[in-house]
């Protein structure tokens, strides 16, 4: 039985990055940048900094204002000496936090959230430029987190005949439709076959296969026809996912700071995992490496 | 004395735009995007489409359901007989409107909302293309609309000596920091010399010479010490603003469809206008001629 903790798995994909950064001619570079001064954000920071030298990479940890990100951006963007940049949102909390994301150059987004890559996403587009087979496309961390999690926990396979989809005739309920986590996330599920219903406060709308269409499903017929069930809702006032919602074999994620489960649903799903955090910064570096190899390996 | 209303002044423009299409050599097309089959929106929609037809170019008006504006986004792009593309936002109402608005070429970008656009405008760029000295950059017609607006009224004077500053020594009070309206707008009007103090519901910022700053300035302060003050806060919510809060000289502005001004104000302020719209408009057009001519004109 494979365990049942996003850190195992993180930890052995920090050892295959590792195992392959001892490869390269030099150790890739990343800047993560942090516009706050909240004690418990920068040991965040700091952890996620230990992750990468875990793992033999570079990472300068640069304290900066709000306001002075912006250009902070624009610098590493032009600094040949940087591979990779990696933002704690949120900065703003509004739309301007979004504008910063896409102004980290394509070739240096490790988190892979800004527009470039969420378009060769939703495009179904495999390659990271167009015309080169061999550069692939990144996806974004913490929906890629959460596959690699329900992959290593068995509840679907990853590597099955061509043209199978691996989650055919699941059903999906996330809750998170942002287009950093929960849209992907929602178009990468499908894509895998299962029909997945998501959901914003304005509503759901059913993916499947990449496709969005309309649904007037309730949040109580989704949730009971679901297998799998990842809730992601940055509030305290979202009501709690409860056992009597969900049927006694569903797998259960939240990737929200918040509880969206009702802490009793660990004792009736199948699967419970009430954080993905150290999955995230896994696939973080996954991305560090994979952006080094397509966009700065040769220039070195 | 000139006339207190943006529709005469939006007719001007108009007439302006329309001699110019008169020496193209084709009539430039714009397409106009709806997906909301709402009577008000449509109407709306309609008489956009009539002001680009009063200045002489092509509108199509199509109207399509919001999953299928994606699709319809990019065919548009990669059609060379569409000049530019007006989308009639909001669409989603959340962050994929954003998305949306990314989505559009920015050779074809009527409102000049995306990020490109808005990233010239950020870095004091004004030309369209690098390196192209004879192509000017676009600016998001909303801010546009209104910095016209306040130039007619002889607010401030748009041509004066170089290196100086229309704006300098006034105070500016702007409620909205989205990065389509007021973010932008707090930009220009501050590079124009005046000291903008803008709101979001999370707190203000000061911007002079296009650089913010943090301030603690409150609502109260910053609406007595304003020469002009320009409201677009899309809620009911938003306390009105009213006489007892405003010098007796100055000018008001809301661009929100509610009305964030106590009606009063118009018997207070020394000008006071309740609504922009024709201008906005207006400016589509103005920016559409300046896509045509920079992108699309040699192709032809």
């Amino acid at each position: 039985m494979k365990a049942n903790d996003p850190k195992t798995l993180a930890n052995q994909f920090i050892d295959a990055c590792r195992e392959e950064v001892a490869g390269l001619p030099e150790r890739p570079k990343v800047l993560g940048l942090i516009a706050s001064e909240d004690a418990p954000s920068l040991a965040y920071a700091r952890a996620t900094q230990q992750r990468f030298f875990d793992a033999g990479l570079d990472y300068d940890l640069q304290q900066v204002s709000r306001l002075e990100l912006e250009q902070a951006i624009l610098v590493a963007n032009d600094d040949p000496s940087i591979h990779g940049i990696f933002i704690y949102f949120p900065i703003f909390g509004n739309q301007q936090d979004d504008y910063l994301r896409n102004l980290v150059s394509y070739s240096k987004d490790v988190e892979a959230g800004s527009q470039y890559w969420t378009r060769k996403l939703y495009a179904n587009d495999r390659f990271a430029v167009a015309g080169d087979l061999t550069k692939k496309a990144l996806l974004p961390c913490t929906p890629l987190a959460i596959i690699k999690l329900l992959s290593h926990l068995g509840v679907y396979q990853e590597s099955i005949a061509a043209g199978e989809r691996p989650l055919t005739g699941k059903t999906v309920t996330i809750f998170n439709r942002s287009e950093v986590i929960g849209r992907p996330l929602a178009v990468m599920m499908s894509n895998e076959g299962a029909r997945v219903y998501s959901f914003d406060e304005f509503g759901p709308l059913q993916f499947d296969l990449a496709k969005p269409s309309e649904t007037h499903i309730t949040r109580g017929q989704a949730l009971a026809e679901s297998n799998i069930i990842i809730t992601g809702v940055p509030s305290s006032k979202f009501p709690c996912v409860t056992p009597g919602e969900i049927s006694a074999d569903s797998v259960c994620v939240n990737f929200s700071s918040y509880d969206n489960f009702d802490p009793s649903v660990a004792h009736h799903a199948s699967i419970y995992l009430p954080r993905i955090g150290p999955m995230t910064v896994a696939m973080c570096l996954r991305n560090a490496l994979r952006l080094y190899q397509n966009f700065h390996a040769d220039s070195s």
